[in-house]
């Protein structure tokens, strides 16, 4: 394990559909805003990767499996751990929780670096291995 | 009136919400679906505007009054029009109607114009007059 | 002033559109996100409301005011106020902050009350007079 | 091959992150909605599926690739394919091409069936079967 952090955040109220559980699409951004917040402690936030680095991560696959559903008012965990060191691509993976400690969700996503102008790969900066070896395992 | 132009399209499961209804968040999407497919029949797709003119469109202001409700399987028609001769700002008008023609939503955006590189505001720009003409009341 | 409540949370990489600012639509999102952290505080989370009291708040009208942009990274500010007693529907002001202080939208949203079951309007429930007399302008 | 419907539909401006390209998770609900039109032809449409038989039909696994971007203006082609006879799960393959035929990103996304009072697994109503049938090949 490289990296691990942990965010939480309420589930919000449009999230919810007419099943009255989070809609499934927004784990997808949840492991996002996951990542995003990795990226901050480790002293590196997404918009600032991306404007002084000249370099975009998009994502090529994502792999979720939902165990359990969420509910409106559901104070949500999200752990975003890296495991392996990335080269040409980066594999970020997820778990989510709910308040009870009940997992709702795993998840695999996997991202690949591009320069910003010529949209073509590039590998990872060394400024994103700094950061998520900065996050470690503070969690 | 300057330009009147209608697109219809059905509700999206996860447009709806716990209460069986669709968020009222998405009335104000639904107005930009409106807004470029009307700049589409004009000629002037909403990318091929930022793209080939470096001008962007912020909005400034919504004002949206919901009266009836819409449900999953409803099939949408957006009405948008432009009454008044766009300046530094236009001003776009919505109607928004489910497949009884029962109106469910009514809407008033107002967006301006500025240049994409300075961020600085400009006026509205010849070809997007240009557009709103072709498009007319063709409807 | 009946109540006055505010809640923080930073922008989330998704929310941004290509114009590199958050979406206009995602601000009436933060003020929901408002409203129910408000009820929260006032010991009736939004959920348990629906749940308890069979009631429903649908959104009747929305005006939103954009002033300045936000960013992705940047943390905003939700203010949401009530001034005016609730009767047949609840007014709900807010103000949307970044990190900076500066004021980037103001909201009026109106809300009605309806039953679950007939979906037909009804008064203001007792218990959410109190959730709200309760935040006050502990804030 | 059981069934294999197709619809078509431009980006909307809002699913469009600042990359410029529509964002990750919008294609788990482009999906959705490929399934949902699927049902629509069928004969059944979610709405009513939800309403007439009491059954909901939660996700339990998505996995996507994305293969290349999609662009705001794009118009998208989503195909939705069932190969497998659906038994307490049903499986749904789709594919995304852009107007040039382009292949953008294939999903495979699993949902299981609950009864709507219990929550409890059930198994594929014998109406989800007639509409998959009804639709065939039909595309």
């Amino acid at each position: 394990m490289i990296c691990k952090s942990i965010v939480k955040f309420p589930v919000r109220y449009y999230e919810c559909d007419q099943m009255g559980i989070v809609h499934h699409s927004n784990y997808v951004r949840y492991c996002e805003v996951g990542r995003c917040d990795m990226m901050t402690k480790g002293g590196l936030p997404i918009g600032e990767f991306e404007k002084k680095l000249h370099v975009m991560m998009p994502v090529v696959s994502v792999e979720l499996h939902y165990k359990h559903v969420a509910k409106v008012d559901d104070v949500l965990t999200v752990v975003s751990m890296i495991e392996k060191d990335p080269m040409a691509k980066v594999e970020v993976l997820n778990e989510i929780y709910n308040q009870d400690e009940v997992l709702l969700c795993t998840a695999k996503i996997v991202l690949g670096f591009i320069k910003s102008d010529t949209r073509r790969p590039t590998r990872c900066p060394e400024a994103f291995h700094e950061a998520i070896r900065k996050v470690g395992l503070g969690v």
